[in-house]
């Protein structure tokens, strides 16, 4: 039998300290970490950036088909993503977390197991928090601080026609991630047959382990890149590239033929008759990076293999379109994942 | 009839629009704020500090008897009174919310009146935030975000020995307010009778609108005066302050004489058979600061008519305790609001 502390017994100080104790900081800019009434930050030199996500569980994620450590982790990397997104490079978070009795102290340590092995990844300090009992539900608030030269950050609002439109890595897996676990979940819940996930790993991966771009960011300041603009992709290719139209009022073409797919993610796409590019356009939570450059940026984009140009920038009245592989012509339009839309 | 807009008809982003359309930035340190992946933020030449609060319904609140926009207020003020603990000033906050469909967009105006109130009042900018549905409960997180000066923080864990204990404004009057609203609460279900809250102005207030102590910090400057820890009490001032004392390692002596009430409160207790000690001890919500002194700043602290010496620092070895009217010395006991242990 699995070893049951209830979290309760250790009351909600003594949580804290458990859960902080072996908490060590690996930014000289973390000046004061955990246990005050705030954390304090040393960014001299240095612009701050900061992002926060929610994720509750029933809405962002399904415990039934989600490690708990796969949890922790991915809720740090959809906040570093964010903060990637701005080309600053996150050192910080604080997290608050608020769960029912249903949870017991191995299961927050599992949760934790995950929060700490993303810190380790992306080089991020925990600083401070909130924990809270929840009548009904798990849910967990990050904030992450990150820091970027003066004047360095990437906003969304600066596209400028002609750009190259840019992506990183492979598109659509996450949403197939998705799609195949919601299927097995329905077939266990109909038959109690085991999930049937062979040679399905990769698209699991996707949406269970996702990583952030750090690489990316990085690669931009060794090959002296100044993306135009850029957002990381949490609602889906479309939405996220509207996004950056709208703000900077700018159109863009995007071919199909361009978008990067990963083999494995398109032929299980096949198999449920699913377009790969629909799943690629409007799956969500891929948190590549969508990006615009300068075109005389082009020379320097091309020796990254992780980075595919699909499409360009160009004058608002042209609007926002998609090239098919046929050379039809179709206007781009938001199908992201819409939570509120549910 | 009260209009009501379904949120759904807005859309996620429609939504943000419409809560940040009037957002103005009031410090020069905000570079870029709502619309983007992240806030930018120049602290140059200053430390940043951070703080997060997580407020759940039906843990941290009841909407029965919370008017919204007092709300929005109150989740602003508990947060700002955590960087005002760290002797900071507060500077930006960003905001995650999570609602059922339950919720119309008039009511989540309201709150958001209530939150650029505050936001108007502490001198905060709003720079980011994150909104979803939830499935049951109105669920709000909040990430403070201030400045000081290099090194002129204040931890909880720096007190000294003979050091004295003071406490800002008025102790007990939020749990009072909490009492009173309960129990109408509960004999207006019983008996459909509309709440009595007669002359109960103060303590209601303190529940449901209480201020941080902005002028508190402002005093400290002005008057040279460091404090060697700090704390705000959210807990209880029993809860608070043995924090000072585990995390400075040292004792306490606190008198119950010094403890300051508002008389209003001090009746309302009397006439529940409460002892407005034991409100002032263990009530939690009051969110005045609670600091520790050198003895030699006494002259400066004695001119502050909002500032109360109720104790002072020993040595760890002498433990912690009350001192009644009486003269008997008692153990000083945490019996603060311990959500996890409802």
């Amino acid at each position: 039998m699995e070893e049951r502390t209830e979290i309760s017994s250790l009351g909600e100080f003594g949580l804290i300290d458990h859960l902080t104790a072996n908490n060590e900081t690996k930014n000289a800019s973390t000046i004061l970490s955990t246990g005050d009434d705030g954390a304090v930050i040393d960014h001299f030199g240095r612009q701050t950036v900061i992002s926060t996500d929610l994720l509750l569980e029933g809405i962002h994620f399904d415990l039934s088909y989600t490690p708990l450590k796969h949890l922790g982790y991915k809720a740090v990397v959809v906040n570093v993503s964010d903060i990637y997104a701005m080309n600053a490079t996150p050192t910080q978070i604080v997290i608050s977390l608020a769960f029912s009795n249903r949870f017991s102290l191995e299961a927050l340590d599992e949760f934790y197991a995950g929060v700490y092995a993303a810190c380790e990844t992306y080089g991020v300090d925990l600083v401070g928090g909130d924990t809270s009992t929840s009548q009904r539900g798990f849910v967990i608030s990050i904030t992450a601080i990150g820091e970027v030269a003066p004047d360095a950050y990437v906003k969304r609002s600066t596209a400028k026609d002609k750009d190259l439109v840019c992506v990183s890595g492979e598109l659509g897996g996450s949403f197939l991630g998705l799609t195949l676990l919601e299927r097995e979940k329905k077939i266990f819940e109909q038959t109690g047959a085991q999930p049937d996930l062979e040679g399905q790993a990769y698209i699991v991966g996707r949406l269970l382990k996702p990583e952030a771009r750090k690489d990316i960011v990085e690669y931009f300041a060794e090959a002296g890149i100044m993306p135009t603009s850029m957002i990381d992709i949490s609602d889906g290719l479309s939405s996220d590239l509207l996004h950056i139209c709208k703000q900077s009022n700018v159109g863009c073409v995007l071919y199909e033929d361009k978008l990067p797919f990963n083999e494995e993610a398109k032929e299980f796409a096949y198999k449920l008759q699913l377009d790969p590019t629909a799943c690629a356009l409007s799956g969500g939570e891929d948190y590549e990076l969508l990006f615009t450059i300068a075109q005389a940026d082009y020379e320097k984009i091309k020796l990254n293999p992780s980075i595919s140009v699909i499409g360009y920038i160009t004058d608002a009245s042209e609007g926002e379109h998609l090239i098919t592989r046929a050379g039809n012509k179709h206007a781009l339009i938001a199908q992201g994942w819409n939570h509120l839309a549910k």
